[in-house]
């Protein structure tokens, strides 16, 4: 397990695998996504961007809130337009940054999501969380309707229920959300870890060239009407398939052996 | 409680808190969207809609129906082309009307839901159903495909269940609308105006213009691909968040008091 | 019960009603997808699309499997870029030929699905499956990013339980297929048939027409934003109300009495 440049917001972890795990880290604010750890997580995901031994990321929180959006009272101490559409501006770019990270991307949700923080959680590829875990979309109680979170949650969730969350600003607990689709997973508190390092080595054993052709491609084609949308992913499975693991996993599969990158 | 422009098919009530309830009234014909009926919702509507005082819009139904979708009688009578355009438009500009409305509107479902009935449930921005009540795309019984309704219910509900719906013209119960998320919530039929109200709550004590802002752009915004989704958000919550209702909500977090405007 | 023109390895069967049954039988390879049987399905599909007399078309399969996607031996013995594009390419097609039917398709899923077979149960309109069926998006297992299979499963389930599959190449059993939106229904095995003779009878007392206008219709109309797809909807519909199996239905309904095409 080694360190990667890490600050006293946000911590970086990597093992010898290539899994990073990053902990939001200022629990005594419910790890609210302020200037200064927006920047780190920018600059930590632009690290892992470039970063070829980077297999899976895992997103977690220090304390008993996961994540509590933005920092409202910085906010208020800032009645600036220009100010605002830079947080929110810098928010939504690090937002972007976890979908264009070529590896899958887990959320860790051991407590409370709130605003910007069931953001993080809607748009992470995966999410766990634990039974005692609660979501909503709350900027709405102090007259601030959350815009940027509803973009990851309609895109996560049904309309109504992402609606309702969006409407009230009101909790829903973790088997709603999952049954509404928003996490993977809901275990018990002390089964978090078990359960994130069961589904870490579920894609770890997978080559990283294909979840990263794969992931990029899907972001793309579900933007795109059906047609175009084949055309685009037949294109990208033809490439795919050119890649060596590929051709060793099809020749593995043809000689009823392991490939030779499993073992 | 006051009385807007009523007429015979349709009561509007409204309260001192800006809460305004239509109700479709013409219990005979289980109230069937006509030609009259759309017209009356139109004007109504057209007149919400310049209303600042509006908060809340409740669209619920007199008798056992909720409403069995057009007048198939009249339509039989009227075999003509620019007609039945006529017709469709008409309520295609009605449902459009809710999805433009400032203000969150909720289908209040005491009974059967059928074709443009169901549309209507399905355009709402959130609803709430009696257990009694059923959901169904009939007209296909009668050949005629609920092409217009397929419209709100592919965008509130999951493909292959909607393409049943669609297909068959069959019913489905209130609880199986809740799992597929057409609806929010069920409950008992006496227990409906109470879960009604209960919701209303929870929408009035949030600043009417972070709600106008936000149903808009949520509107917006899912027509949009993820970046320019997240432009979108960005822009309308920071203009959000330079709001009189916004910057007291910030300050209030900060000063850990209730929000001016929530008392 | 006649025969159309089938091969060794696609079966088809036809009924007095204009029901066609597709019978994947390649048992032997679990009913691979290799060219030479995506040949015989397009055949068939091309003449069915010509074929007036098609009701519906039941895709099935013969074994333990429902299908287990593209015969990866036969790709591994052809590291070819163009013949791996012109494999997806034809593939893609089959799919998109489904969805182009003017009649409703329905998957009989009796056993594992996996990878395009995944992706066949996905793009078919409606799926009823066998309580021990299980599906998985699997090429992931050998390095091959199911891409296509994403395709028609983003359209028919949430994101992230999606995403979870074509990571993971994981199976999911059919009561979590059903959960998910994937399939309409989950029967015992041995009510499998009746399961889909009774969608089959809900399917035939509608006219064919109403049907084939409004399945071409949903297909367009969910890649439109909402106003251009009310107003391609609204079109259609009217033309829809033309046309004289609708013009009977509502008559037939006015007038109280079973449509005449109903008898």
């Amino acid at each position: 397990m080694t360190s990667i440049p890490s600050n006293d917001l946000l911590c970086a972890t990597r093992d010898a695998r290539g899994v990073v795990t990053l902990t939001l880290n200022d629990p005594g604010r419910f790890n609210a996504l302020g200037a200064e750890l927006l920047q780190a997580l920018q600059q930590t995901l632009d690290g892992l961007a470039a970063d070829d031994t980077l297999r899976v990321l895992v997103v977690s929180a220090e304390g008993r809130a996961f994540c509590a959006g933005h920092n409202l009272k910085d906010m208020a101490a800032h009645p600036d337009l220009a100010w605002y559409q830079q947080l929110f501006a810098q928010c939504s770019r690090v937002m972007l940054s976890l979908t264009r990270l070529p590896v899958p991307v887990i959320a860790r949700v051991q407590g409370m999501a709130t605003a910007a923080g069931c953001q993080l959680v809607a748009q992470c590829d995966l999410a766990v969380a634990a039974d005692t875990a609660r979501f909503a979309t709350s900027g709405i109680h102090y007259g601030l309707f959350c815009a940027t979170p509803s973009v990851p949650l309609l895109r996560a969730m049904p309309f109504k229920p992402a609606m309702e969350m969006l409407f009230t600003g009101d909790f829903i607990d973790a088997p709603t959300a999952l049954q509404w689709g928003l996490v993977n997973q809901v275990v018990a508190p002390e089964a978090l870890d078990d359960a994130i390092e069961a589904l870490v080595q579920r894609l770890l054993d997978k080559p990283r060239e294909s979840l990263a052709m794969g992931k990029a491609l899907v972001y793309r084609q579900r933007e795109l009407g059906l047609e175009a949308a084949y055309q685009l992913a037949g294109q990208t499975m033809a490439v795919n398939m050119m890649q060596p693991a590929a051709q060793e996993g099809a020749r593995a599969f043809a000689e009823k052996r392991t490939p030779e990158w499993k073992r």
